[in-house]
This record gives structure tokens, C-alpha cells and sequence, in this order.
């Protein structure tokens, strides 16, 4: 999968989370360390993509798309823990709390989030845009978004969801995020609601897409191109789209959610690279 | 201690966190359970005093005052988690992750964290006062603020700290929040940069005083009024202002400190309640 933008968000993401040399040295270098593991970089890119479809300049969303990265990059840290799904691995290294330690893991992670914020809060925009971005990007990673389908998934562990359930599930905790990172990046670009709108519901349909993709790849995919060991839904006894559809039948809705995300953005002009990566999600192997 | 402001900031807290009728009800339980637990709520009345300093309408100073106690809230719920202080009780009633779970507990207290950048969004103020706002409270509450002194914390109970680094561990770890407290009043009474020096300084000076009182408390406080035991910063090998300086010097430097902060307001017509809440502060038994 190609994305010219990665380079240019790791450096801006390591222009924010370069350790000072404090005394809390040690949580700011974990904040570091996990929000510099690499990883596709998807969500930022939705924000650069989404000004660049607003007609915005891309540069000036970078603060945007570097604070959506720490709120994913928080809630991997604090979904590792061991009180969550207690994974001793990342992207193939040892995860933050086996790094350094879970107390150092959850500060990082709450610290993550705040930079989040801040982050905001720098880009060079005005404050209209800044208030707002604030709004959607809290509302999208709380309780009523990311947070929120995170307490549901735990809760599918211990009792089979129902279908309506199960896809409220991943509404919340990969969708909300996405459509935040779709929001915020028409929210840089200063552009109309209509788009703002099709922004909201292309990060719907892409974030239930890659969602399943990723139950689908628990079960079939490579462990080393992952950096994780396959099978850990079935081991956690997790219902997902998988066991709950089947193989088949995920396959067949993941391309159904692409297609829908796909056809929001056609309408508009320089939506090829836009469409190009929504393309290539569905196929991805990692 | 009176503090008149309580009711108010308790109902608009309770109005923010009433837990919606959702699968993920759960968490929200939790947050609403620590948020309504009581407490002083020193910060949010901080927040509303400063407002009125500025001559602005505390009634708009709500929203910010109600954020400023859910960071403070999160604050609580993740430092009382096994990893870090392993807290069963607080304000007399059992602690989040005791009432409910680990896994709630921190999802709980990371929403709260994010539900407090949501309502400062809430304001009815200006974009520019709400951008201003996010910038302060993100900067106090993270890593280089309250976190941070977190962190310090944690190592001064593994390793004795010097006099230097102890007032620092207090000045992030109390301080910070306080000090965005204060300024977050002054920036919702939108009055001059003076102002928010001087905010900023009394926070400070009112921060250190307050975390001092907290050591002599833990040693010859009353256990009843506390709501929580007495000695545990011994029990946890913690090193503190008690422990560095003995308890008659830490009195002392307790009334210096809340002196300054004094000479600060004292300046200011309208300063009375503000004067007031400082000096009981000083000879709190709770």
C-alpha cells in the first residue's frame, strides 16, 4: 500500500513528541515509542486527503492529522494493558507496558491524549476551525464515540452480541476515529457542511470496512506481514463479523462498505488519490 | 468550609455526565459515580472565583469550570488503579475500579479526560476564548503539567528527592491544574493578559500550599472528616514536604505560600470570597 504522506507525518509527529530531558523523562519517551511504532498512518492521511478534497492546503492540517494519530496511538496503549486485552505485543515490538512498565504505560496514554488537544490547538487556523475541531475530535474519541465501542467490545467477549449490536460495536470503536480524521480535514480546508456531511459518512462506511477486514485478516492473514500472531479473537473467544457472518459473507459486506464509501467521494474533483487508497483497504494484507 | 458555589457546579456537572441509555451504559455509570462522589470542588470554584476577578459572568464560566473537575476526576479514578497508588477507597466510598472494574475504571477516566475538552467546547464564549482555553488546560493537564508530576511522583517513592525536584513534583502534580484553573476563569472573563500572569502565579503559590496541607493531613489529619486513612504516604515509603522538611517547617511554609498567593489577589476589588476560600484553605481539617 503506497502513501506519500507517511514521511511527512512521522516528522511532524516527532517534532511533537520529542522527549524533553526532565525529570518525566521516562513517560515522555514511552509517548514517543508507541506513537513512532509505524503503522499505516491511515487515520492522518484520512485528514490530509479530506483538506486536500475541501480544496484546503494540506500543510496546514498537519497539526489535525498529528492529533488524531495520538488519540489512536493512546488507545493502543490503554487497550494493551492488562486490564484490557492484556497484549504483550505491537507492530512487533513489546508493547508499551512491557517496554517500560503499566504505570509509565497509562500515564503515557493519558498524556497522548492531552497532546491530542494541544496539538489542536497549534495548527495555524482560525479559531473557529480550531473550537471545532476540538468539538468533533472529542465527541468522535469519548464515550459516545471510540471509547464507548470499546465498552461494547469488551462486552461481546462475554455475551454473543446480536448483529445490530455487533455493527454498532464497530461503528463506534474503529469508525467514530476515521470519521473524525475524514471531519477534521474538511474542517482544515474550511469547506461547505454538504461535505462535512459526506466526510461523516464515507469515515462510516470505511471504518466498518476496515474493521472487518481486520477480523477477516485475524483469521486468514500473514503473521509476519501483521506483527502479531493471528487467531487472538478466536483464543479471546471475541465474537466478530467472522464468526458472526462467516468468511463468505464478511468478504462480500467489507466490498459493500468500500463501494459505499467509494461512491461519496467519486463526485468530487481530485478524489483519485483518495480513491485509489479507499481501493486498496479492501485488498490489504496487513 | 462554605463554599457557595457547590451546588451550582454540581448540578451543571450532573447534566454533562447523566448516563445515557446505551450498551455502553456501564462506563458512563462509572464516570457519573467518581464526578458526583463530592469533594471540595476547589477547582471549578477557582474557575468561577477567577471569572468574577475578571469581572465577567461566572454563569458563562460554567462549562470551563465543570471540565477543570473532570480532568481533575480522571486524575483520581486512574491514580487509584492498581498499577499506580492501588487506592480502594476515596472520599469514603470505594474507589472506580473497586465499585465497578479495572477495564471500566480506565475507560471511564479516559472518557472523562476527553468529555472535559467536549465542554469546554460547550462555553457560551467566543472561538478565540474556547481556542485559548483547550491550549491552557491541555498544557497544565499533560505531560509537561499535572502528568508529569505524576510521573515525579511515582519515582520519588523508589528514590529520595531533592528539595528542588520535590517542589517541582508538587508544582506539576498539584499546581499545574490549579493554575489552569485559575486562568481559565480569567480567560472566560476575557480580561488582560496581567490578569492571567497573575492567575497563573496564585495558582502556583495556592497549589503548593494546598499539596503541603495534604502531607500534614495524611499524618495528623482525622481519618473521619478525611473520608480515607491516615499515614498511607508512610506506608508507601512516600517521600514528602512532612518527611523532607519535619511538620513544623512544612506549616510554615505552607502560611508563606498562601501569603503570596494573598498578596496576588489583594489588589483586585471584588477579591473577598477569593481572600476568604484562601485563607481557610490554610487551616482546613479535610
Amino acid at each position: 500500500m503506497r502513501n506519500n504522506w507517511i514521511p511527512e507525518i512521522e516528522a511532524a509527529l516527532h517534532q511533537y513528541l520529542a522527549p524533553p530531558q526532565t525529570a518525566y523523562r521516562r513517560a515522555a519517551e514511552a509517548m514517543a515509542y508507541s506513537a513512532e511504532a509505524g503503522g499505516k498512518r491511515l487515520r492522518p492521511t484520512f485528514v490530509l486527503e479530506f483538506c486536500k478534497l475541501a480544496s484546503g492546503d494540506p500543510q496546514k492540517a498537519m497539526a489535525f492529522a498529528c492529533a488524531v494519530e495520538m488519540i489512536h496511538t493512546y488507545s493502543l496503549i490503554h487497550d494493551d494493558l492488562p486490564c484490557m486485552d492484556n497484549d504483550d505485543f505491537r507492530r512487533g515490538r513489546p508493547s508499551c507496558h512491557k517496554q517500560f512498565d503499566e504505570a509509565t504505560a497509562l500515564l503515557a496514554g493519558d498524556a497522548l491524549l492531552t497532546r491530542a488537544f494541544e496539538t489542536l490547538t497549534d495548527a495555524p487556523l482560525s479559531p473557529e476551525q480550531i473550537a471545532k475541531a476540538v468539538c468533533v475530535l472529542a465527541k468522535c474519541s469519548g464515550i459516545n464515540g471510540m471509547v464507548g465501542g470499546q465498552v461494547m467490545d469488551l462486552q461481546n467477549e462475554t455475551e454473543a452480541p446480536s448483529a445490530e449490536i455487533l455493527n454498532r460495536t464497530y461503528e463506534l470503536k474503529t469508525g467514530a476515529l476515521i470519521q473524525a480524521a475524514c471531519m477534521l480535514g474538511v474542517i482544515a480546508g474550511n469547506s461547505n457542511d454538504k461535505l462535512l456531511e459526506d466526510a461523516r459518512e464515507y469515515g462510516l462506511y470505511l471504518g466498518l470496512a476496515f474493521q472487518i477486514i481486520d477480523d477477516i485478516l485475524d483469521v486468514s492473514g500473514d503473521e509476519t506481514l501483521l506483527g502479531k500472531p493471528v487467531g487472538s479473537d478466536a483464543a479471546n473467544g471475541k465474537h466478530t463479523f467472522v464468526t458472526v457472518y462467516g468468511m463468505e459473507k464478511s468478504r462480500e459486506m467489507a466490498a459493500q462498505y468500500t463501494q459505499k464509501a467509494l461512491t461519496i467521494i467519486q463526485a468530487y474533483p481530485d478524489s483519485e488519490s483518495l480513491t485509489e487508497l479507499t481501493r486498496e483497504l479492501l485488498v490489504r494484507k496487513y
